[in-house]
């Protein structure tokens, strides 16, 4: 059987990390074409003999040289017009890292790649923005009821580490008690036993994540 | 420019109803062709000129009788032997509903149409099965932080109804006095000055949904 005319299915992975207090997007920098000069996440077609999940991880890989994350589907997005090179789909993915440890390098077709604050963006091709905004929404939503910030931080933090990594991703600041109170509770983290001295200042406990893979806890 | 070949985009949606004390979601009996007997959810291609969230009702529609109801996007599926037809992507939806409203019908095509119980499902087509049971998942976690269940019941309802639709969904029994708290805490419903008698019982007190469209709220 030969299916009719449908849309093309291409991936698009979302990669969040959080450097210099802002929460950022790695983006790339197209260079020919009616998309010239704009800004977009790593993405491209998914083959024929490929799984989604198998296509983003290739894409990211070839695009953007970032590789080991573990990816989660986000939302599969389909204006009519999202492309104006045709009609295609785009599954979206959406994954979080330290940054420190990336260093991300794109193919000659374009024309750069880099870290872009997503408050911040530049001018973007595709439906990219929109792409964007939704994988921040999500973001912040998950925060509020998983481990998920544990990929953006060290193995060791202190809990205003923590504390300052919800607050650029909510965009917003939290109370130092209660979000004290509320992490120890749900047991997010642990001590490690260890502690960090900066400067004059009392030395301040660090703790690691008690999962450091992907689980439900109730943080918000 | 033209897209090189890709997979073609299809959309199937879950309808979720709770009936005889059961969750059930609505199927088609496909009859010819490799899936002929076996039972699918209504779905289809998706085309040149809509969207995703257009094809979905349109599907729904045509295929089941089923209109006017919330849809949500759930996941998208692209296991490479999803349909042994050809290599398709499918986008699901999902929606609750009042099962005693809607009377679904299907087309010619189709040899049945009915509900069945999530727990009990038939011989299904292509990755049907896995969808139904990624939608359950994603419906009994969607309990938890979310006033879904609104859709299930009628305009005005006991505590023990309410209960019941959460039990049913969830598989397991619930606290009756843990869950009213919470119920009351979140203000997730109202009480509506009226009573119900049943037999010998004393009355109970209806209540309604505060809210009547979808919104986050911590029940669980």
């Amino acid at each position: 059987m030969h299916f009719p005319k449908s849309p093309a299915v291409a991936t698009d992975v979302l990669i969040f990390s959080v450097l210099e207090g802002k929460l950022c997007v790695l983006l790339i920098q197209i260079g020919s074409g009616p998309y010239k000069g704009k800004w977009a996440l790593p993405g491209g077609l998914v083959e024929m003999k490929e799984t989604l999940d198998e296509a983003a991880l290739r894409i990211l890989e070839e695009k953007a040289g970032v590789r080991g994350v573990y990816l989660e589907q986000l939302y599969t997005f389909g204006d009519v017009d999202r492309d104006v090179r045709g009609r295609s789909v785009s599954v979206a993915y959406f994954a979080l890292v330290n940054g420190d440890h990336y260093n991300p390098r794109t193919t000659d077709y374009y024309a750069g790649i880099g870290w872009k604050d997503v408050r911040r963006l530049p001018a973007m091709a595709f439906d990219h923005k929109k792409v964007v905004e939704f994988g921040v929404k999500r973001l912040a939503s998950k925060l509020a009821y998983s481990n998920i910030a544990y990929a953006l931080l060290p193995r060791e933090f202190t809990l205003s580490d923590l504390q300052s990594v919800y607050e650029v991703i909510l965009g917003r600041t939290l109370d130092k008690r209660n979000f004290r109170k509320k992490i120890q509770e749900v047991k997010l983290v642990k001590e490690t036993g260890s502690m960090r001295r900066t400067g004059a200042n009392r030395p301040a406990k660090l703790y690691a994540f008690s999962q450091s893979r992907p689980t439900l806890v109730d943080v918000l």
